[in-house]
């Protein structure tokens, strides 16, 4: 975990761009058990989309009162024993989406969008490796393309083509991986299933939709 | 986090299941840093297919060498000054499937599969929220459904009806989802997508496969 130097800049982040961020279940900081430790929660960081575990640090309670208020993910740095804003350095802030706690009140997740790499090594995350869903790092890529439509991307040729066109695809693609499935080899399901999905997330996109919207439907239906 | 008494009882996993767990980057349990914390580690423990953050407890270098010999997550009790294994009073072991390290080699994130609710209140995490990704908890109810075949579930009838009338389905559900996304409304593409995935789902369990086996093929060709 790397601890830049210096304080959030004002300009981070408007108050008008998102609501202040509460506790769960009406907590306040001062219901949290900071005596444990000195002081000090630890503070498992996780990206929201992909649910990668992406650094561990550690709050007072003004840092977590900071973050709370700020919506930027903020620190106590052990080794310089004072207040860090996680991206004041870098510009890869954590803005923070949710702040939840665990049962015994003395652990802080911070379910943040990262605006960029967390790692001070440049990596993604601060661990060698972990789990989480590589549809969203997918959906991530295509919403990439979607803004970016580099020449000689396939995804970029898709989105140019439009809405029409996708969704042959994906019709297309769901009729290969049925016959796939009766007629032919774990290889070739597993790879027809991949275009399906691949062209499905494309084409929500297209429609300016997103996967979460798909999970949220699922999750009403089976949660 | 919870702390049951007592120690893991010797019959829980059997060596010959698992080859012994490794540290990343030949990493030994003595390269990494206890010494800021008092002989502890945090260490945070997240599902290996759901992503979620399930719990934090804390590892001396011993509980850390038991986890990587036994597979079964292993902590140290900082109330009780002892060791203990997570599940040897509930029964809801977690089975390490990889324990990785951060950049600073002062955090270690277990990835588990846990064998029932982590959090001693029965609920699945010890966190009021957090990020994940629901397919894979559809995919974990999916799979029950073909071990236990309740009567009057749906999903159940469809692995009862054999792999070519879920792909049948999967055809339809792909052609329905075309349809929707050229001529109707978010609602109607966001349910057809749903009914898509979740047949999908359905489709790959009755040919023994699993979602993993289309990401890693995703991650292949485009991560």
């Amino acid at each position: 975990m790397t601890t830049p130097q210096g304080e959030a800049h004002a300009g981070a982040q408007s108050s008008a761009q998102r609501p202040a961020l509460q506790l769960p279940h009406g907590l306040g900081v001062a219901d949290l058990d900071f005596a444990k430790q000195g002081g000090l929660l630890p503070v498992v960081v996780q990206h929201h989309r992909t649910g990668h575990v992406l650094m561990l640090g550690y709050q007072d309670a003004e840092a977590l009162t900071t973050t709370l208020r700020t919506g930027l993910g903020t620190f106590f740095s052990r080794s310089r024993q004072r207040q860090w804003v996680k991206g004041a350095t870098s510009g890869n802030y954590l803005r923070v989406v949710s702040v939840e706690v665990d049962c015994d009140r003395d652990t802080v997740l911070l379910v943040c969008y990262p605006d960029g790499p967390t790692c001070h090594t440049g990596e993604e995350t601060c661990f060698t490796g972990g789990a989480g869903s590589f549809l969203a790092e997918l959906e991530e890529i295509v919403l990439a393309r979607d803004q970016e439509r580099p020449e000689g991307s396939y995804t970029s040729s898709l989105l140019e083509g439009g809405v029409r066109r996708i969704a042959q695809k994906v019709g297309e693609e769901g009729v290969e991986t049925a016959l796939a499935a009766v007629a032919q080899d774990d290889p070739d399901l597993i790879g027809e299933s991949a275009d399906l999905i691949y062209h499905l997330l494309v084409l929500l996109r297209s429609r300016g939709l997103a996967l979460a919207d798909v999970e949220v439907e699922l999750r009403r239906r089976h949660g």
